[in-house]
């Protein structure tokens, strides 16, 4: 059993933000399914998707300090800079970070641990909507 | 045909670990599966997954020193630091290296290269055990 | 419904490739898939999978810059020498990227945002022929 989905996600100020909520919200299918696997891919290359702890927000703000620091915007030796400072930062940071996740599902639910929540990671200063195309293989 | 099933890792060291044979002993279901893939996830913030080079030790170890270096313990400039100097670092590694593997399964094996084993990266000090779901999705 | 093929890409030079239309010209049975997904593995330890901007060569040639600079050849501080200084580099950069892509099937084609195209990454001066494996899960 195939069940595949186009979201939008809401905007989001650049940095990292758990959505896992968010995702829920737009399954509801997920309850019917025993179990598998769900697929979410996020159709854009300046946002990513991580799994990451899910209480303390100042692991999410530690992250984006970090990543800011990792890929910097003030380097020298960038080309592709016509798109703004935050452009190919948020490409390199996409690329290291990723553009989809598996989870697997069982019993009708993600079958995270329990300090795993599902990151939006928006690397843009103004990213706007994220479309996410989400793929449940599954047994009821 | 869906096989779902959760194990847990021994305990492992701080550093990066070769666990294909583990995870094999694991899966004597996997013989049955003619094709299909294999989803490994790891349910957990601080340790992460890898494919990387089976042969020469120091490949894990040199991996140890660069993440070290790449993701300092002592930079100042964290927040999230009540769980001790190897918690924050152990987020960002594992949201750099990934909570998961996709593995294609020919001929009731892992259809890896010659050099490819799976990695486990313990991150913390003291990591204790770690628990993996691993989902098979594949024919006969 | 399960399709898995092994191919062989051309050699390519050290750096980031868009290889989303060699990839389809391996791929005839993709039409037949109304849903599903695709997996992408590359069975090779220094050279990687990613998705990103598909137009401006230069992002290509920015991410070989940035991630020079990230995994430094001039290291001293490495012990896995033997195969050259753009081996163990290799392997990190590799575990930092990724060995595999999951890309969501809508309709005959591999649904990416607009801007998205398959990056073969490889991290050797020469790396040669590079083989893939792909499993398709689907519904026709």
């Amino acid at each position: 059993m195939i069940i595949q989905k186009e979201i939008s996600l809401k905007p989001k100020s650049r940095g990292f933000h758990l959505i896992t909520s968010e995702i829920y919200n737009h399954l509801p299918e997920l309850k019917e399914i025993k179990t598998g696997i769900a697929h979410i891919f996020i159709k854009h290359t300046s946002a990513s998707l991580t799994i990451n702890e899910n209480a303390d927000p100042t692991v999410r703000s530690d992250m984006e300090t970090y990543f800011n620091k990792l890929v910097p915007e003030n380097a020298t030796y960038f080309e592709h800079t016509l798109e703004g400072k935050d452009d190919m930062t948020s490409h390199i940071k996409n690329t290291i970070i990723g553009s989809s996740l598996i989870i697997p599902i069982t019993n009708g639910k993600f079958n995270l641990g329990t300090w795993q929540g599902i990151y939006l990671c928006e690397h843009r200063n103004y990213g706007g909507t994220r479309k996410i195309i989400i793929t449940i293989l599954g047994e009821r």
